[in-house]
Parts: structure tokens; sequence; C-alpha cells
């Protein structure tokens, strides 16, 4: 490793902000030093509880994150937060909007937070989110918290680098927005209903409820229901005792330890594939022979297969 | 080529609607006999033109699309649809809501209407819509349209298999869905602003504007603004004939050439990382030796770098 590395991962240990922030851009954006780092890094990362928070525009996440942030430090737990927003993919600048609200614990040591854009990450958004926790687990957070927006593939993806999934619903949303419900609900381990001091709450509720009355829990106890007015901090201590609740549950019957594995193999298949393409391209793939191949594919004289297998021999495969 | 592939690709030249049908699910689900029906078909395939819709839920994309697809039919024009729709990650079916209003044209033998899971695809959402497109593509459409829920990255790269990307949006959405606007901005090649009967639609139109008038379009002209009351058929043919033009000044200064070189050089690149990674799994990683490293990296005993570099050497690289 170079000093460079060994120095940074260092300060990720002792929890130096500026070198966890700088840590988190090496190992986010895919640089040089980022296989050497998290190298460096993994032994340590694995004893963060990661708690993933999703749910659909406007549902109130990143307060209640925010919440949640103010009762892990009145424990004395350290927090990590990585908010996923959605980026322009031209300008690759995350929108900031809800984060300002979050400038509440921006002085205060014991809580890190970090944006990450959703567009332009080495092998996709779920496994640069996975780098960020090794980097962010490594530096002794206690609890990390990750929040997405949406409730499409990226966010399944992103929770399943996640411990325990919390997924916010509002009372009110279109009909649209609750045919969306469907694709987050099996993955939720707690739901919230938050702006519970809105009228159809119940309603809400009675809809979860119908839907995993639906749905099969493999002897699992079905995901607790929390009603929230995130905004004035009610029903924020009963989110986390339900989160800890889940995670005592599923460290004792071994759910937790088979999530962890399958989080590992993914990290392991995607550094793989990674390497592997890096491989092809020094090997093989230059850019003028890639710009050969696609003259080719351009004429259809040959078909991306053809291509790939072709590539695939001048390395010796 | 199997006698089998050979046949169904035979079936999908002649628009056989039952070939089609099984041809796409070969090539969506990956399976054995998706690469020799892609390299049969590959060489039909790019004459169609492939027009994007997006948006965030609850605009009327799906109303639109319905409307574009008759205005075209009443052109004689071939049409196929791709709806990918938000999935279940555990049932893995797609949430038909939307889809049964295009039941319209399923007695339409110019009309092919599949909808596509967001979940599962081998190599990831766009490059199964990339396969798909391919299929459809030979099979003589002269459009296709793609629909897609949502604004995520996941869209953002599915458009990038368009030609001609429309984005929709509505009067009345709340500030972060505005927010999630952003991110969709910059790929639109045409906006339309749908449900324009309903209050605040010269404030969307102006907000359109005022966002594009922050952009550089490299010497390119504005993407229009077309509103449309899809409901009531009002504004569709003006949608249609913006898209035709984007797509007549596209060609004309090389834009549409560079987009479907670009469509080729990522189809190439996902075709090779599918292939190496298949090759890894059968030199190298057996389904137990993949077990053995997870279990040497749930012991921190081995990193996901260190792992991948000796499945790569046992391959020979």
């Amino acid at each position: 490793m170079s000093p460079l590395s060994n120095e940074l991962a260092e300060g990720v240990r002792r929890g130096d902000v500026r070198a966890l922030a700088r840590a988190i851009s090496v190992v986010e954006n895919g640089r040089p030093a980022a296989p050497a780092l998290l190298a460096a890094l993994f032994p340590y990362a694995g004893k963060s509880l990661v708690v993933g928070v999703t749910g659909p525009p406007g549902s109130g996440k990143s307060t209640l994150v925010d919440r949640l942030t103010a009762h892990l430090r009145r424990q004395g737990q350290k927090v990590g937060i990585v908010a996923v927003d959605p980026t322009s993919p031209f300008s690759g600048g995350a929108i900031l909007g809800d984060r300002i609200r979050m400038q509440g614990h921006a002085a205060d040591e014991g809580v890190f937070i970090r944006s990450m854009a959703t567009r332009g990450h080495l092998g996709g958004l779920a496994a640069a989110t996975g780098r960020v926790l090794t980097v962010l687990a490594a530096s002794g957070k206690d609890v990390i918290l990750v929040e997405t927006v949406g409730v499409g593939q990226d966010e399944v993806e992103i929770m399943g680098t996640a411990d325990v999934s919390v997924v916010v619903l509002v009372p009110g949303l279109g009909d649209e927005v609750q045919a969306l419900k469907a694709g987050i609900m099996e993955i939720a381990d707690v739901f919230v209903v938050n702006k519970a001091d809105r009228e159809g709450v119940d309603r809400v509720v009675a809809e979860i409820e119908s839907m995993l009355s639906l749905a099969s829990h493999e002897g699992q106890p079905p995901p607790q229901i929390v009603k929230t007015v995130a905004t004035d901090d009610r029903g924020v201590d009963e989110v986390w005792a339900a989160v800890e609740a889940f995670r005592a549950r599923s460290a004792g019957n071994g759910l937790l330890a088979d999530r962890r594995r399958a989080q590992l193999r993914r990290q392991l298949e995607e550094t793989l594939q990674d390497r592997l393409l890096t491989r092809a391209r020094e090997a093989a793939f230059t850019p003028e022979e890639l710009e050969n191949q696609v003259d080719r594919l351009e004429a259809r004289t040959v078909d991306p297969l053809a291509a790939a297998e072709e590539v695939m021999k001048r390395m010796g495969l």
C-alpha cells in the first residue's frame, strides 16, 4: 500500500473527519487508490448496524433520519448518515435541499453526514454504497443510516446493503404511488407511517396490514408498523425500538448473518466483475480497438457476442 | 445455432406474435439460447425509431403512450411498446395496473406490447431493455415506445437506449418531485406538460423554460415544450411532430448517429462483462469455491479485492 493510502486508512480508523471525507471520495469514485484503501479498512468493518430508510418522495424520510440521529446521539452512539440523492447525469451534483435540515448535526463530531450522487459510479450505485459503508464502518460508527429517495430497483438494491430496512409511507399518496409500494413492501422490516396527524392514517395502516396478511413471512413475525409525526418528534423512539427489536430477533435466528453473507457475496462478485473488465481493457481492448469493434457493430457485420468472444480470445481466455 | 433458435429468429423476422413473445422472454431473462438468438437478429435490428417516455408517477405516461400509439397506427406504422414496471423483488411479477388501458390495442396485430419487470435481469435493467429492443427492431417495428416509471438512475440509463427522449410532467407536483425533475431534465429532447387543463400549467412551463435557460445545449435549439391533455387526445399529434422534428434534426447534425454508436459501445461492454463473469464461474468459481471465499470474507481474513485477484489467477489471468 502506498504511504498515502496508509495515512488515509489510519485517519479513517481514528475517526478523523477530513480523512473520512477524502476516503469516501476515493472509494465512491473508484479512484486508483480505492482498492488498497478498501483492503486496509475491510478488516475493521462489519461492526456497525446499517439501517436503510426508504420511501416515496415527500414521505419525510430526511426528517425521520434527523430525529433518529438525535435519539441515537442522546444514547451516546456514533452515527454515520449516507443520503443517496437524485442527480443530474450531466452536472454530477447531488440535490441538497433536504440535507439542509441535517445541519443541526453539522457541529457534532459524533455524526458524519455524506450525500451520494446517484450517477456515474463504477459498478453501479449499490456497489458504491457498499464501499462507502466499509469506510464508515471502519471509522467506528455504531449506527449507519442509509437514506434513499424513491422506490425503484436502485433503492431495493441499496436496501440490500442494510441490516434492517425501514420503509416510510404517508397518508394521502396517489394511486400510482400506492402501486409503487408493492416494490418495496417486501423489503420492509419496519414500516413507518409518517405525518400520522393527517387524515387517512388509519387507511394506510390498514392497507399495509392487508398487504402483509397476503405475504409469507417464513415463520417470522410480520414487520412492525409504527406511526410517527417526525416533525414533532412523535413516535421516533418507537421506530428505533422496532429497529432494535428486529435486529435482536434477526441476530438470534440467523437472518442477520445470512444477510451479511449475501452482502459479502455481492461485494466479491462486483469486485471480480470490475477487475475482469479492467483487465480486458488493459489487455485487448484499447480505446482504438473498442472504436474498431463499434465500427463493425455499426455496419452490423458482427454482433456484440461475437465481438466479445474475440476480445476474450485475445486475453487468452 | 440450434434449430430452435433458428426457428425462433425466423418467427421474429416474420413478425409472428407468439415467436416474438417467446424470443423476448429468452433475451430478457438471459436464457442459454439468448446469445445465439441475439446474434441471429442483430443484423436486422437498428432500423426502428426508439422513443423513450419517462416522468414521475401520476404524470399520465401510459395514457400518452396509448394515444401516441393510436396516432402512429392511423399513419400505418407498426409499433412496439416496452413498459418497464416496478416489481416486487420477491415475486418477480410486474404491476400491470396502467397496462390495462393499453388493451385497446390488444387485438391490433400492428402493435406489440410487453411489460418488463425491473428486477433480476442479467447485467441490469438497461442491458435487458437493449436486448428486448434488438428483438423488437428485428421484427420490423417502425417505432418502439419505451415507457418507464420514475426518475431514478435506471430510468436515465434506459433513456440512454432511446433515439429520442420524452419527459412528461404535470402541474401540481410537490416540491420534492420538482427536485427529482433535475435528474431527468437534461436527458429530455421533448418536454410534455400533461393534464394541461389543470391549474398551474403555465407555472410548470415557466419552470422548465427557466431550467432550460440555465442549461447549455451545445449549439442545439432547446427542447420543445408541448402541452397535452392526453385523456382527451389533445396535443398528442404535436408531441409526435416534436419527436419527428427532433429526429430529423439529430439525423442531420450527427447527434443520432453518435447516440446509436454510444448504445452499441455499451452493448459490447455489457456483453463482454457478462461473458467474463460466466467464464470466471465456469473456470474457477464453483458454487462451493464461492462459499469458501465468502467464509474468508466473513472472518475478515481476506478482502474482496484479494479474493477477486485469486480467482483471476486461477483463470490464468
